[in-house]
């Protein structure tokens, strides 16, 4: 064994709770758990060993659906907005979105880079270990295949594993203004075949200020076309039954989901697509529709639980905070939090086989807690009580 | 000068506004503010000048309703809450204000200071300066001046101001119980003399479920003839007046106050009373109904902002995250967010003429950011900017 953690509780989220492991060690062997269980049944001998003292261990925590790389300061609009300034004179002023868009065409790959690391930073330190990034403040081929450079580099700047994910079809560029389908076609066309290698995911915003059904349904399909799997900004603000069609193309989430309806979680049940919920959103838009909570867990939907990074909507790098918002506002349980961050977030990014559970043949993924129980990671509202992250089995 | 901050912006907090200088300096002698305001005419000399690189600087933060000293942990009950076990069932099996009672009853003062202090230094870490902290959950004379010596202790074993405050009259113990009267004498006749030297004011929970407004009125007249200011909790679950009541005794503050009406904040106002609003609570406690914000602005009392950390319903330690709950959920203007946590929050604390602006002659207390505009610190949620922290001139 290369190394040892020894002395530890585990919260291994195998099978269908916490699975806790009160007096546990894990092992870990080229990147990989080589054992996670009681210490009587553990490895003795490694090259490092490491006494945790009684600390918690969970799984590295996985933040499914982050728009974390993106230009320019969204702040001064929303002082603006408090202060009683309508969203149409803010966007006739250049704001909203397409004020993003502007800043993140301005910017170099380099520079995307360094601007969101400190927002990555501000996610690690809480024992994140991968991450997902969309592009979707491009809006052309270029600049969308920039995001996603500039995403990868993320994961060679930093310890972390990217997941990414082109969202061209993100909103209707100005210049396309009335040219929807056209700028589809684009995404269809070009997007998304030259983002072959560059993405791991095709995402996109169905909803009425977004792409309509049909429309969406057209990227999805391209999607599948070239290979890459599928997902869905679905039922946010308004129920087009986005989730079913998400499903339909097998997609391995539909995010967001208030206003989902028991055939949308059917559809998702019947496709095994995860449910990722993004209470950061809900809580900052100050929405009032909560997503189907009972249905999902009727049907035996899986739920994630993810930051929504991004500065118009969700401006939060606290993905602990989301936990605490999926149960103060959501109620999720303690148990359906923390797998929201663990095993069911690797599900939405289709890495169920990799990373989200402490079990032989993952990534040695890791996260170790100064708690005495891991409601604490969800109760707690912006307090970090991580002592040490592992990635691959390295401390970092 | 003793040491001079050049190249910096500045949100002195003095006036009406933010104080904005674009270009400003400050300069410190003997632990206080010997020149804020604009670098041209600013001293030229000290003996350490520090190039602030354009950073933003606003006054220390001052978080002045906690009550961070207290033993135990809330979180497996409030999972139990999640999981749909009732509130009896909890406090039959011995949860609940209680079970911080007991633990805190237990705690030597050594380990009480132990256990503050992850609290305490995720607050210093935020660029806070001055903390209140509150007893209440020891209830006997013993263990509540044991609360606030330990309180005492956090500003010694760390560089921050401490304004302690006796909340005897915070719960009625178990052995007081169906004997109200005879604890709110405990209270007025030994607990608030003897902690005269030890409680910078005195507080109550006036509410159904705690203290009447005779009960409460006791207490205040008691903490008066002792010499002491007081402030109240008041008005957060139902509209008992008890704010009225408080500036009736000359309160330098009234607490949480969704239920106030226009007759408390006429009170409030001419008695000079400060609205110290607690939206951590509103959070967590899942309140809707918002306190009067239009009442509070067309009368002029001044808006505080605080944390009320503690356990039971406000389990935080970010003031940074209570300035976006504040504009999120009471819709505060960046401004009166930024106000509620600097100047108003030291008027609050009776610290007015001390602390809470960066002016000539208040004590040197600073907080130096990574931030382009101070919106951010509102804006953001879950993201500390924090470049340093200043407590009477030293770096911290
Ligand atoms: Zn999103
Ligand atoms: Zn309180």
């Amino acid at each position: 064994m290369d190394r040892l953690w020894i002395n530890a509780r585990l919260a291994t989220m195998a099978g269908d709770g916490l699975g806790v492991i009160d007096d546990g060690a894990i092992a870990c062997r080229d990147g990989r758990i080589a054992y996670a269980g009681p210490s009587a049944a553990a490895p003795q001998t490694a090259d490092e060993i490491i006494d945790c003292g009684g600390r918690w261990i969970t799984p590295g925590l996985i933040d499914c659906h982050t728009h974390l790389v993106h230009a320019g300061n969204r702040a001064g609009e929303w002082a603006q907005r408090l202060e009683g300034v309508s969203y149409e004179e803010i966007a006739r002023a250049g704001g909203g979105i397409l004020s993003t868009m502007r800043a993140t065409r301005a910017a170099t790959e380099a520079e995307l880079v360094a601007i969101a690391l400190p927002r990555l930073d501000a996610l690690l330190a809480e024992g994140v270990t991968t991450i997902e990034v969309k592009s979707g403040y491009g809006l052309t081929v270029e600049h969308e295949l920039k995001m996603l450079r500039a995403a990868r580099a993320l994961g060679v700047t930093r310890d972390v594993r990217v997941a990414t994910t082109l969202l061209g079809a993100h909103a209707v560029p100005h210049d396309y203004a009335g040219r929807a389908d056209a700028y589809v076609d684009l995404v269809c066309n070009e997007m998304i075949p030259a983002a072959i290698g560059l993405a791991d995911a095709v995402d996109a915003f169905c909803e009425g200020i977004g792409f309509s059904p049909q429309q969406t349904a057209r990227v999805l399909a391209a999607a599948r076309a070239a290979g890459l799997p599928v997902k869905l900004h679905a039922e946010q603000l308004s129920a087009l039954h986005g989730a079913s069609l998400a499903a339909s193309h097998g997609a391995l989430s539909a995010d967001h989901l208030e206003h989902a309806d028991e055939q949308d979680v059917r559809a998702m049940a019947a496709a095994g697509t995860v449910a990722v919920l993004l209470p950061g959103a809900y809580y900052f838009m100050r929405e009032t529709q909560l997503p189907p909570i009972d249905l999902f867990r009727a049907h035996h939907v899986p739920i994630a639980i993810a930051t929504d990074c991004n500065p118009g909507t969700s401006p939060t790098t606290s993905l602990l905070l989301m936990l605490n918002m999926a149960a103060t506002l959501f109620r999720l349980t303690v148990t359906e939090a923390l797998r929201g961050v663990t095993v069911n977030a690797a599900a939405a990014l289709g890495l169920a086989d990799t990373i989200g559970t402490l079990e032989p043949g993952k990534a040695c993924d890791l996260a170790l807690w100064d708690i005495s129980d891991p409601a604490e990671l969800v109760y707690r509202i912006g307090f970090n009580p991580l002592y040490a992250r592992v990635k691959d089995g390295r401390c970092c």
